[in-house]
């Protein structure tokens, strides 16, 4: 089975801008990259890139311009399913977790994102589109039913993590042992705790 | 084997003072307490309330007017292995998800909250204690491997969800299909899409 990883090559991760440096966010999303396309290396699938630039990277690479929502549209209409879709952005993702959600039941399954979104899904029948507005997890699970499609989610907090804004990069320090969370700290970023006991993360002076 | 479950009954859920008075943080707490002991409820285990004041509920209930830290340690002190404890804030949680920590091997088996926390977890011997403070799955790792025991984490978006803040409404809403998600819907709160696609929630006027 062919997995798409989209990824944004041009202007990746803008809501790090409070912690990140353009030329940064690139770095670190590249990193994040690295750990999905490794936690889909041991699995029977074969990953493509969807990029929006061409990507020197050690994989297939395809480039698309257009945003995420089209290019994947184009995409599920030209490969015939079973086709999956895994974010760029989920540093937290396994072997284990991507195994779950290719091997549970459902024409179309989903792997929700923190905040209504749909970080990663799988659909094994013609029919399904996709929308990344919005509550996208609502609306894919709508759309799959209005096709005629069964529909199912996984349950995993490791694909739910994605990767958007400051906050975020505390469960890559927490919780990841790959490319992303060594970037992190290679470039001084680690953990605190706040007033109230609660975890945050801050950038040391220098780094 | 027992399930603590500890609830504030007295000032539950400060952080939902925004959108939600006094009375009614009380009273939606309660509801996400349903939803918890509805989830143990088909499990083969005996749920008790560990509360900070006398409850009127359909279950065992133990009172316990100390912080949350002190009343697990006493807990733990007390009670022999295997004990699990599974924070009463968890509203999305389901028999499949807490039977996946239940069932998982390891000394200690932690389910992570978002932001560092700790959810759920399980103790099969002595020897383990808690501090809620800060990043507490870091530090119940750090505690367990102190003690000499093995440590493993179960992978599930549903315990890792716990409510605490407004924003943490939404994935009530999205995902959830009991009392909680019932009260919030009878109270007017619902969600809505920001200007930049993302998803939140708001409360109609007049309820």
């Amino acid at each position: 089975m062919d997995v798409l990883v989209p990824y944004d090559a041009l202007s990746p991760k803008t809501r790090l801008e409070p912690i990140l440096d353009e030329h940064e966010r690139r770095s670190f999303a590249e990193a994040m990259l690295h750990d999905v396309l490794a936690a889909l290396d041991p699995l029977p699938v074969t990953p493509r890139v969807v990029s929006t630039a061409p990507l020197d990277l050690n994989a297939s690479v395809f480039v698309d311009e257009r945003d995420l929502t089209p290019a994947i549209n184009a995409a599920l209409q030209v490969n015939d399913p079973p086709l999956a879709v895994v974010m760029a952005d989920l540093p937290l993702a396994t072997p284990d977790a991507l195994e779950c959600l290719f091997d549970r039941d459902g024409d179309v399954v989903i792997a929700p994102g923190i905040g209504g979104g749909t970080n990663a899904f799988l659909v094994r029948k013609p029919g399904f589109s996709v929308d990344f507005h919005g509550c996208s997890f609502a609306d894919h699970r709508e759309i799959a039913a209005d096709a005629g499609l069964s529909v199912s989610s996984v349950d995993s907090f490791r694909l739910a993590v994605d990767i958007d804004e400051v906050a975020d990069l505390a469960e890559v320090l927490i919780h990841g042992d790959g490319d992303a969370a060594a970037w992190l700290r290679e470039h001084g970023i680690d953990l605190v705790i706040d007033d109230v006991g609660r975890v945050d993360v801050e950038r040391h002076p220098g780094d």
